[in-house]
C-alpha cells in the first residue's frame, strides 16, 4: 500500500540580473519543487501519463523567472507553487523552497557599484510557498546565521548525575548558527516582515541575559512575534556551538576567558516553535 | 506559548575496539541524543534545573559504551534511550539516533588482517531508538547507498506542457544516493533484517525494468516488505542524480548511450512510503 | 634515501576573545605549523629524541595566544615559527600558516555592539610566516572572496579548433572565488598594506574592461603593486566561476543576458604571477 | 612582469560506460587540464588570439573519451596532454591529472551484476601526465585511502618541552587518510603497477611496528619501491587522524583502549618523499 509520496526537482540554481540603466540588480536563489496528489499509478504500474517530468520543473523556474522579479522570494515562491497545481490537475499540492544566496555591491572608492558584487556570508533568506488542495500558505525563515556572544551567558543549577563533569558558569561564550521559521496569520510585506524578524532575533540575541540556550532562544522567539504582529508562530532552532575554555594551568598560566577552542563536533541541539 | 520543544547532544563520535584476543574488532559510530518533556521553565523562566546538561549526555554515550556492545546498533540506541527516561523524569522522551561508518578489514597476503582497517564507502547503516511516554519503538535504516545501473531504465509517456524539453527515452542511466528507513511490527534479530533489507534493496534496484525512479522505488520497497515479514512500513527516498549524455554531434562523432556528464544538481528527488 | 620531509599540526583552531573593559574583541583563526630539519632517524630508525609532538605544537599555539595578540596575523605567526626554530635546533624551518575567520559586530538599534558578534563571509585572510636557515620570510594573502561582475566583461577573438563550440560574446558575467598572496621586499605595516591589497583588488576586478580573466587578473595584480610599494611580487587564482545563460527560445522567450544558471563544475582556472 | 602563469579547465566529469554484449563496464573519472606557454599577450594586452577556451578543452575531453579507452588513466591523460600541445603550438606544456571514482558490481544472488554498480569508497585513483618541451611524463597516486591500525603502534621517547603535556604511549590507534605519488624510472603497465604499489602501502601499514607515523610513512614507501622496481620515487603524506582515549576515570571506570573519540581537527601532518 503506497501510503506517502511526493516528487519534484531540488536545486535547481538560478541568478537573475535585471539592469535599471547602468545599475543592475542580482539576485540567485536555489529553488526546490515538490509534488504531491495522484500519482499512484506510476508507482504502482509504471505509468508515466501523469508524471510531470522534473526538467520541466527545472525549465518552468527558468522561464517564469524571465518575465517575474525573484524578490520577494515568497511571491515568486508561490506563483511556482500556482503555475504547477493550475496546469496540473493531478498535483494536489505544490511546495516550492526558496533560498537565497546574498550578494552586496562592492564598493569602489567609497561608493556602491552599479554592477559588482561580493558574495556574503553563509546567511540565507528562505521561505516555502505551499497550494495544498486549493489553500495557499507560506513560512517564511532564516538559515545559516552564525552568531557568537562573549558576555552575558551563563549556566548553572542544572541537574548532575554519575556522568556529570561539566563545571557550572556565570560567563561563558555562546555561539550558535540559528535556522528559524515563521509563520503568518495574514498576508503582509514579507521583505518588511523579514526585515524587523531578523532584526529581533539579533538585537534579542545581543542583548539577553542568557541563562542557557533554552532561555534566549525563548527570548528571541518571544520578540519576532512581539515586532511581527502578522506572525503566528515561530520555530528556531539553536545549536550550541561550544567553544572550549583553554587549560593553561599546564603551562603556569591563567586563562580568564581569553583563550578558547571552538570546536563543531559535538554540538548542543535546542529547538522550539513559540505560539501566540 | 511553548509549543513544543527539545534539545540534545548530536555527532558524537565514538569508535569502539574490542579485543578478542590478537583479533580487534573496529566500530565507529556517531550519536545524537535528543529528549523532549516537562523543560518548559528552561524556556520561560531560565531554570535549569530540569535541564541535564548535553555534555553530560555526551558522557554517557561514552560511559555505557565501555560496558555495552555498539551491535547491534538498534539496542545500543534502546540502551541510551531508557537510560535518560528512566533517571530522568523530567523527559518524557528520548530519541538516539545511530549512524555507523564502516570499516572493513584490510587484506595481508589474502587473509584479512587481525587489526588493521580500511574505511568503506558513504553507505551507512542507521537507526533511531524512541522511548516515548513509556513505549519504546525502532526505526532502522541506510544513508548514503550510491547506485548506478547502466541497463534497464527508461522514462516515456510524461505529460508535456509549454516548457517540456525533455526527450523520451527507452534507454538511460539511472544513478540515486538511496536513504531508506524501515518500522517494525516486532522485535526481531536486527542485524539479520538489516541483512535482508540491504539485499531486497539492491538487488530490486539491479533487476528491475525501470519505467522511472518512481517505479523501481515502489518495487524496491515492496521487496522489502517481502523479504522481512517482521517490517510494516518502508520510506524510501531516491533522488536522480542524472547522468547526462553528452551531445558529440557538433564534432561529427555519435553517442549510443557511452559518454555522460553527471552532475550533481539539480536532481529530481523521488520519496514515498509503502505499508502493508 | 630519504629525498624530503616535514611535519607538523594542522587545523588548530583558536578563539581569543580580548576585554576592553565593556567592549570585546573576538578573533578566530586556524593555524598549520610545519618543521623541517634533522628529523631523518624519525624515519629511518624510528628514533623519536628529535621529534617534538605535533600535541605540544598545539599546546603551544594556545599557551603563546595568551600574552600575545593575534593581530597582525603576520606577527603572531612569527612569533610561533621563532619559538618553534629558537627552541627546537633540529628544526631548521619552521612555516606557520594562519587563515582568520571574519566576526563582524552585531548592530543594535543602530550602533554596533560589545560583545555580539556575526561571521562574516567565506573570504579569509591568510599569511605565512617562514624562518628557514635563519632567515625570516613572509607571504600574506586573500582566499575565498567571491565577486561577480554583471557588465565590461567580454570574451572574444580567440582561436576555434575542431571541438571549439563555445560563441563569441561582448557580454557576460564573470564570477569568481579569488586566492591571492603578495610577498614583501620590506617589513611594513600588514594591516595597512592588506588592506591596500584588498581594495585594490576589488576595485580593479570592479572597474576593468575585461577582455578574459587573464586580462583582469593582470591588471589586479599590477593595482596591487602600484598601491602597495612594499609588495614585490603577487600571485593570483582566479577561477571562471560560469554562469551560464539559459536558452529559453523553445518557450518563446528571448533571454537578453538575464536569466543564468551559475555552475560549480566544470570550472576555469587561470593563475599568474606578476613581480616588479 | 608576468613571471609565471598557467590556466586550464578544472573539474570535468565524465562517465563512459562501455558495452561488451550484456556486460557493461562503467568508468567515472574527473579531469584537470592545465596548458602553459606562449599566453602573456593575453595577460598584458587582453589579446585572446592564443587562448584556447576552456570550454573547448571540455569539449575535447568528451570527444577524446568516446574512441579511446579511460583505463588505464595514464594512457588517457597522456592522450588528453598530447593533443593538447600538438595542435596548438603556443602551449609548450599541458598537464592532465585525472581521479576516478571507484564504482563496484553490485553482487545479486551471489553473483556480480551486468549493469548494476555501487559507488566505492573515497579512495581515488589519480595520475597526472605532462608534456613539456616535447618531453613526457607521469606520475600515478592514490587520494583518499583511509586506514586504522588497532595495534602495533607506539610513540615514545619523544623530546618535553614546556609546552608539552602529551604521556608516552606504547599502544595507541593510528588512522590515517594516506595521498600518495610515485614517479616512473621507465614505461610499465601502469594498472599492474598500481595493483602493486597499492598492496604495498596497505600490507606494510597494517604490519608494521609503528614508532610513529613517520617511521612507518618511510617504511611504506621502501615497500612500494621494493615491490615496483620501474618506480624511482614515492611522496606520501600521513595526516595522523587521532582517536583519543576517553578518560572513563570520573565515572570509576577503566578504559583499557576500548573507548576512543576520533576526531578531525586538530591532526598531525607528515609527509616525505622518498626515491632510490
Amino acid at each position: 500500500m503506497l501510503a506517502a509520496n511526493r516528487y519534484g526537482k531540488s536545486r535547481v540554481r538560478l541568478v537573475k540580473v535585471s539592469r535599471l540603466g547602468d545599475r543592475h540588480q542580482l539576485t540567485e536563489v536555489t529553488v526546490n519543487i515538490s509534488l504531491a496528489g495522484d500519482f499512484e499509478r506510476a508507482f504502482t504500474a509504471g505509468d508515466n501519463s501523469a508524471v510531470l517530468p522534473t526538467d520541466t520543473m527545472k525549465n518552468t523556474v527558468y522561464a517564469l523567472a524571465k518575465d517575474h522579479s525573484i524578490a520577494p522570494l515568497e511571491l515568486f515562491a508561490m506563483t511556482l507553487a500556482r503555475h504547477f497545481v493550475s496546469t496540473h490537475a493531478q498535483a494536489s499540492s505544490a511546495t516550492v523552497t526558496l533560498l537565497e544566496t546574498p550578494w552586496h555591491r562592492a564598493t569602489v572608492e567609497g561608493k556602491s557599484h552599479d554592477h559588482s558584487f561580493l558574495r556574503g556570508s553563509e546567511e540565507r533568506a528562505t521561505c516555502v510557498a505551499r497550494v495544498e488542495n486549493g489553500e495557499e500558505s507560506w513560512t517564511s525563515g532564516i538559515e545559516g546565521l552564525v552568531m557568537l556572544k562573549t558576555a552575558n551567558s551563563g549556566f548553572e543549577g542544572f541537574p548532575r548525575d554519575a556522568y556529570t563533569t561539566l563545571a557550572e558558569t556565570g560567563d561563558r561564550l555562546f555561539g550558535t548558527n540559528l535556522s528559524g521559521n515563521w509563520w503568518y496569520s495574514e498576508q503582509t510585506d514579507f521583505l518588511d516582515c523579514r526585515s524587523r524578524a531578523r532584526t529581533a532575533l539579533i538585537e534579542c540575541f545581543s542583548r539577553h541575559q542568557s541563562r542557557s540556550v533554552q532561555h534566549t532562544l525563548h527570548a528571541m522567539a518571544e520578540e519576532v512575534l512581539t515586532r511581527c504582529p502578522e506572525v503566528s508562530k515561530v520555530h528556531l532552532a539553536l545549536p550550541n556551538l561550544h567553544c572550549l575554555l583553554v587549560d593553561l594551568s599546564p603551562f603556569d598560566l591563567s586563562n580568564e576567558n581569553e583563550v578558547f577552542v571552538p570546536v563543531d563536533e559535538p554540538h548542543g541541539s535546542i529547538e522550539a516553535t513559540v505560539s501566540r
